[in-house]
């Protein structure tokens, strides 16, 4: 493993496994909150502008664990393979792929750029009509279908256009991205399909924030932690993290969290999803102060785009990644992966295969 | 008043008033829906930074109704002034007040702006600390007292920094803009002081709207037809009114405004009081889709700055003024103007003294 985290001048996967499936390990969900099921399954090839990717490193986010409980039921599906901030080196690609080959390092982003659809064509915005997040999305794009399946034949549903708790996975080329293995080894390399790009994007696209700017940081985890990285590396003159009973979270954190905003220009920026059935806890009538509220998701990015190049961003501005990464397990071990998670014990707890 | 109206080298008015207390006719609320009384009071002198101004035209908004109403608790004080779009001429000054002189003529406006205050020196909003809209003020900033009193020596509180439901009101300097009159006669020069700017700065402040683009106006009062103009001068392609029944508006139009518009970038702009207690009927997780909400106060306008080359612009733009004033009573009419609004018959009732 170490070897492919160093080795940058690689550039082929050893595998005689192209166009033919493939059985390897994952972790698979059956059940709202039940513990995950390493097994064997079937990794399909990668159909017309599909690539198929051997993740070395993956981790699990909040995202993985509200999806897990099942707290929104339209997003239940079993079984499914969940998994989304990732890394790992590309097995082989579908007809068409042409910007992305065999032995690519490369990063599944859930958050995709088809290229084409009006969203993508606008300067003005990430979303995609394709390929956005979407968590309760669980078949490939093109033909409806799973591209993993179980020893008993039964599909295996995917998971924010990426699971990536397997061995190999096969997402749309909308949703991978190549990352120069120059500027980072694949471990913190996985860091940028989530939390980094989640984090600074937020800071440094949605709120632009100018040096000398003051910046509150509501939740601190390891997306709150890149949102302080961000502001960091911006200049913010003043830092304030605030860290909460989850509980309270989605009742009136996001209320307090507004409310302290400068009036006339303060800028509030929700990150994340947000289970609650609760509306908007604000008054219309607050809306007249000169405080703002906006949405950002994956940092504003355009995925495939813009990237590469905040990669390179990020060394240059020296984001920190090294201190994400608190805790390191086994596939085997995911289920305490999540533990560490729901017990605010860990940033980024990373998986390896 | 034809001539006040027309004969725009006047710049004397024959008062012999200067440092005198005048009693003059104004329409005073006693209760919350109570029919305004048209009584004799008298006003006091201009002091430090202040103007006296004889009201020539005013109207009757929404925003009157809703504290005439008195429906938030709140905003109730009795006896009261209330009016605030309107114009006139200066009868006198208070010591200090420089940039204005007696016989200038001038729109009081309920938004100030001190030009002193963080957010005055601020280039990004034009709120003010001392002098922005509040349904709740009703003394002058000054000294915490009225200018206003009966004939049986009790005050007589001020509205919305204006108060020009009387032959004569004080306002501090700070919400009195000069406008050129060879631009508008005063009957037209009025609608500057709310529903024209309101509306016609929504669009080309705060919306900032392009040519080419789609425009839905929701709700068609004074300040939904501003909208229009303002949309129509900034060739928009497209123009939708939407009216609807005015019980609904507060409850869900603001949610259907909102999902109504484009995914990526959609704008909604909220203008005007909202006297609902009801929250924002939004989903956080609805912020997440590129759609943004924010209030828009004055047209965003910093009043005494930008208002006199705004009135320009509309000249220049081409902005029809007239359609506006659907009806015209005297001042002993005015509860007939009131019953006009609530049936939703006049557009504006211009009041004349």
């Amino acid at each position: 493993m170490d070897e492919l985290i160093t080795h940058t001048n690689c550039k082929t996967v050893a595998n005689g496994t192209t166009s033919k499936v493939i059985t390897c390990k994952a972790a698979v969900v059956y059940g709202p909150g039940e513990a995950l099921v390493i097994e064997k399954i079937m990794v399909d090839p990668p159909k017309e502008m599909e690539v198929r990717i051997k993740i070395l490193f993956t981790s699990v986010c909040h995202s993985d664990l509200g999806v897990w409980l099942g707290t929104n039921e339209a997003e239940r599906a079993y079984p499914r393979i969940l998994g989304h901030e990732a890394s790992g080196i590309v097995e082989s690609t579908g007809e068409g792929v042409t910007d992305i080959e065999a032995g690519d390092y490369v990063i599944p982003i859930f958050h995709g750029e088809c290229g084409e659809c009006i969203f993508c064509k606008s300067a003005i915005t990430n979303m995609c009509a394709k390929f956005g997040i979407n968590p309760m999305k669980r078949v490939m794009e093109s033909d409806g279908k799973c591209r993993f399946w179980s020893k008993d034949k039964n599909p295996i549903f995917h998971f924010f256009n990426t699971s990536t708790f397997s061995e190999y996975t096969v997402v749309d080329s909308a949703c991978v991205v190549k990352i120069d293995p120059k500027l980072f080894p694949l471990n913190k390399m996985a860091l940028l399909s989530c939390c980094i790009s989640t984090g600074v994007g937020a800071v440094w696209n949605t709120a632009n924030v100018k040096p000398g700017s003051t910046v509150a940081v509501f939740g601190l985890g390891s997306v709150g932690f890149a949102v302080v990285e961000g502001a960091r590396a911006r200049a913010a003159a003043n830092i304030i993290g605030i860290d909460i009973n989850p509980d309270k979270l989605a009742k009136d954190v996001l209320r307090e969290a507004f409310l302290s905003t400068h009036q006339g220009w303060g800028l509030t920026v929700l990150v994340g999803v947000h289970s609650t059935p609760r509306l908007l806890p604000l008054h219309p009538m607050e809306l007249f102060y000169g405080r703002k509220l906006v949405g950002s998701t994956f940092g504003d990015f355009k995925g495939k785009s813009q990237l590469p190049h905040f990669a390179k961003d990020c060394i240059s501005a020296g984001v920190k990644l090294d201190e994400f990464i608190t805790h390191e397990l086994p596939l085997e071990k995911i289920n305490e992966a999540f533990q560490l998670l729901i017990d605010g014990k860990s940033l980024r707890c990373l998986i390896h295969f």
